[in-house]
């Protein structure tokens, strides 16, 4: 029942509905003596924020976050940080047939079952908007790792068909495009296509892969809070998320293991790494080179075409969804992957602190 | 730290390292009335067991089951069971350089790097042995879920190229051939394909699938608990494993909306889905159709080909692994993915009691 | 660090401070189909808000509760429930020394010690106000509670010296005096030796009691999860509590096995207890009696006597702390007793369903 | 239902019955390099070990711990401490009517209730043997805590209506008699007592009181997992005792707030108290002085006198306790109780270690 929650020294609890009066997330656990203000998390919400092209639902919604809790002076106390974006734009009349019927590719039906009824006005919790939650703490955790010099790189690989070109892969173009792609011909080429899925009443899927470069190696636990498989869950928690890869990803399933290990050797006087088969992880836990992920999106279940479908008491109809919808999750969904990657791997450091006997005595005496 | 636990109502601690004296797991919150013996568990530790074919290594170990308590005149108490298997055949004599140097694809590095220093007899912790404790629980699991009509289905789908095909799909095939696949014909090709292999002293990747019968509509919790995300952890904290799928997976990135919801209809006054693209899924909830998943297996990294990495004085060395080592990890692992779905699922259906009012009423009034 | 979460599936996240924009609560675990109302919360805030009579602080706060998530159409619907308090009466302009010297009983010191600095205003996250959210949580478990057929009678039973007489219980009295004791005698008494207390420019301890009636047999877990435990942390964790004791409590420590052991019989066909020193609890589960508390309030540590003190800079000092203070925490504490002991009971009722396999068989099959 | 794991960071799992194979804890998120060998435990476990003097059970156990995992060339790896004690002296054949009805003061009406049945044997899962695992994993916790300087000294401060004279008090004294008093006199009186109270086929209450030295200001988390909060989780968690107390405990409940409050001062340098009516606990967190913690403990509820209950099949009986037993728990429970709060402590030291933004940086730049 209490699924969130996530993390256990840096702790998020998100809640909220897509036409409810609010959206939020508490974060538990933040340490203290971060300088944070609203602007620091406000350009992350931005990167997430409807309406902002012709590619993405028109909901008019400033998604301004307001900080209730948890700093003072500028500062972070060290005590939950209470973070609230209010839902502006709920145009809550117009439901209509969603009510008593269950969308394909949505969650209405197994709410339904698992509930006994749901807020149906925009999928309710399960709508795109409980990520806003999820973001503003990503915010504060990606601050916070990067004054301990550790960044991300985000973007989408690939949308239907048309993949990135690593060749073209440019940091500084991801912002440029409005679908976060590095390869400046790629995103125009996405253009084009993305119009005639959208003429065609239909969506389609895309990938978004996360670079981290500068988490220390041993971050990580043995058996079940791997690194990796927190990342998997933090990740595949994500609504349209269906697959989770690490580094080379499903590609292991047909290489060699001569292929796929990667040799170590002195560098500047440190252990390295010649290749990154292993996207950063060995064992659970990181081995100090970039981490790499991959997450596979589902196309945007909410298309304008004809769907059959049933309703809540039973009969067989067809559904045709209107309002406003992005044709592609993808984009969007950039920031959430991000966001969700550096909860993890936050919490896992702040975790890690008491491994050694030697860093304890280093903090207590 | 504390990263050996798994679950949260049906929780289970795995604990001991390959050449320590014993490995074991506690289960914790074990519904109690389950008829349950040695002889339940022992069944799936023979599926993962070394040495049974030419393809598995020659470790001598019985990995005989031990119940120490949890249970009462053959029943399950509700207290915890602990379950231990003594390690046999340590060849504890026997390292050699691997003390002293970090086996690439290996945790050697990351462990040190974490740690201090590690437990370097046959990878310690890290050891595929580690998978004893998750399959002694999961037999449990397996047993509490067949009894509430629930089943499972796991195979190995692929080996290097060699995919298996559908058309001959036989659940029957699984348990005859030394590599779990459901396709007779693709399993004696592998066989040919292996030897190869390891002729040419190297090893490589696989894939496993899992299909999950039974589990009603209802399972798993909104956001961070999704019964896909907690699914992902529990396979992807698999050593081994690379990438998780559920439902359609990667080839959600390149398909349609039209195509890939799935409509419902109404079939025999329930629920139903034409297709299952979600695999089972939708907003991180079950509903009603098969579970369907799959993980990526990288290959064995213990080769016997010479390469290059480092010793723990940090000096560039080459290194030839000697021993004895699968020179594929798919088959093993097949009962080890299926474990570890069969206890996220129970623990996931255990915690589902109190989400309607109504059923928390059936139990207390 | 994340210590403001408590519970497993009826899970809450308490934030805000003093002097902070608000305070708050996130309810994650809330079953569905429960009717809710801004109203039914309210009622149990009011018993905690300040400014009701001479003896509470004179703070101006209307303590009015808004719903922000988690309810549809008048019932949860099974998604967080977020629940805000909004500080009306800052005053944040007068703190004085409080800012730069450590108030004595307080955490002022406590708070630098762990964070490096501190919000002063009003003791920021350690104020009593931070109970604004367990009441709020505690509201909602109490409404389910009593669906169940669960209730709580819970009281002032001493001030000071003065203790109630068992003889003058009255359940109806409780509500009816400042003190909330269920001795009308004993509470007139209360009045005069209060006034004389604080014409002394002092404070003075008092402590609470708590009989919960209806709990069936069977709830709380064995080892460190015991029913018990768990409501000595829960009220053991409010503010100025310094001691809990179940049924008889201290008593037993005096008691001869022969006095102490409850005697089991048959009433009405089903097992009953002829005494109740245990306090409705053997081996850390309910045993289907009364369950009886007890908490000892230390006295408010704000107090006008003036006191000797340091600085935050290392200074000895002399302190007189000016505003408005309780003379006694116990009367606006008693509520705050009981929603502690809802929460964790209403948690382990939920954790208990799963506890036979005929109860699980019940709900899937 | 998973109630036998306690803690965060520093977990334990314990498992094991009375009468089972085998008693034992894991311990999961133990830091590495610590020296450890089964001697460092089995001294604290010979202070629980029945057998030693006329006042304790008659039941003939070696109580010899083996380390099953965890730990390599003497040092432990930080993976999972698995430690086990195997049941000796079962007398397994000797339950007469202890399998039919319900002794009074014993869980076993709670435990058929919960479950459905129960292991009879010895109390099966809810007897004292049970600590045996918490006593194991204290002593590793100790040993950690006195390399950072942390000392406890836990003693019985009373048995029935003896109380010791802190005048009298001598640490030394307290190993040397049956009943760890630290006063002579008032133990060669309690030997006497209890001669009187077994005579009479009777037992007695006692209390235990637990003093820790060294713990630095800043531990313990606000809200609910107060460092008060968990240690009254932990205590109260032990079978018999039924009230914890911090400082000044149940006295708070009489006192002023002049008297309560303890002045901090100047001292060498470094704020200090001039009193310590908080028992060293401040909101919640560590103020520097020594915790003091005080249990009470109830009467052995196994006495040989004849009691009034009922059987498993509702009748009404009358029972008679044959067997060993000690008149008196006490003084075996007083390594339990240290090892509960030092366990605790721990856990709470390592979570603090992420409080501070600078500290963080310490340990990863």
């Amino acid at each position: 029942m209490s699924g969130s929650g996530f993390g256990k020294l840096f702790k998020i609890t998100t809640w909220g509905e897509s036409h409810g009066k609010a959206i939020g997330v508490v974060i538990d656990g933040c340490p203290s003596g971060l300088s944070l203000c609203e602007e620091d998390i406000q350009i992350f919400l931005d990167r997430r924020k409807p309406g902002q092209n012709e590619f993405t639902t028109l909901r008019n919604e400033d998604d301004k976050v307001e900080i209730l809790s948890g700093i003072f002076e500028g500062k972070t106390t060290g005590t939950p940080i209470s973070l609230i974006v209010y839902n502006k734009d709920h145009h809550s009349t117009d439901y209509g047939n969603i009510a008593s019927c269950y969308r394909p590719g949505h969650a209405d039906f197994t709410y339904d079952s698992k509930y006994g009824f749901r807020d149906y006005r925009g999928g309710g919790r399960s709508s795109g908007r409980e990520t806003i939650g999820r973001v503003a703490a990503g915010a504060v955790a990606i601050k916070i790792l990067k004054e301990l010099g550790i960044t991300f790189t985000s973007y989408v690989s690939s949308i239907g068909e048309l993949l990135i070109d690593f060749d073209n892969f440019s940091e500084q173009e991801i912002k440029t495009n409005p679908f976060y792609m590095p390869d400046a011909e790629c995103a125009k080429k996405a253009e084009e296509y993305l119009k005639s899925i959208m003429s065609d009443s239909d969506s389609v899927g895309s990938s978004i892969e996360c670079i981290i470069k500068g988490v220390p190696a041993g971050i990580g636990e043995p058996a079940f809070d791997k690194l990796d498989a927190l990342l998997s869950q933090a990740v595949m928690s994500i609504g349209a998320v269906k697959a989770v890869e690490i580094g080379d990803g499903i590609s292991v399933a047909t290489a060699r293991g001569s292929e796929n290990n990667d040799s170590f050797y002195v560098n500047n006087g440190k252990v390295d790494k010649k290749t990154n088969h292993s996207g950063g992880i060995l064992g659970g836990i990181s081995d100090g080179s970039d981490i790499f992920l991959r997450a596979s999106i589902k196309p945007t279940p909410s298309i304008f075409k004809e769907q059959e479908t049933v309703t809540n008491d039973l009969n067989d109809t067809v559904l045709s969804i209107k309002g406003r919808h992005d044709p592609i999750i993808g984009p969007r969904a950039v920031v959430v992957v991000e966001s969700m990657c550096a909860i993890t791997i936050l919490d896992l450091m702040l975790q890690n602190m008491g491994t050694k006997l030697e860093n304890i005595k280093k903090i207590y005496n």
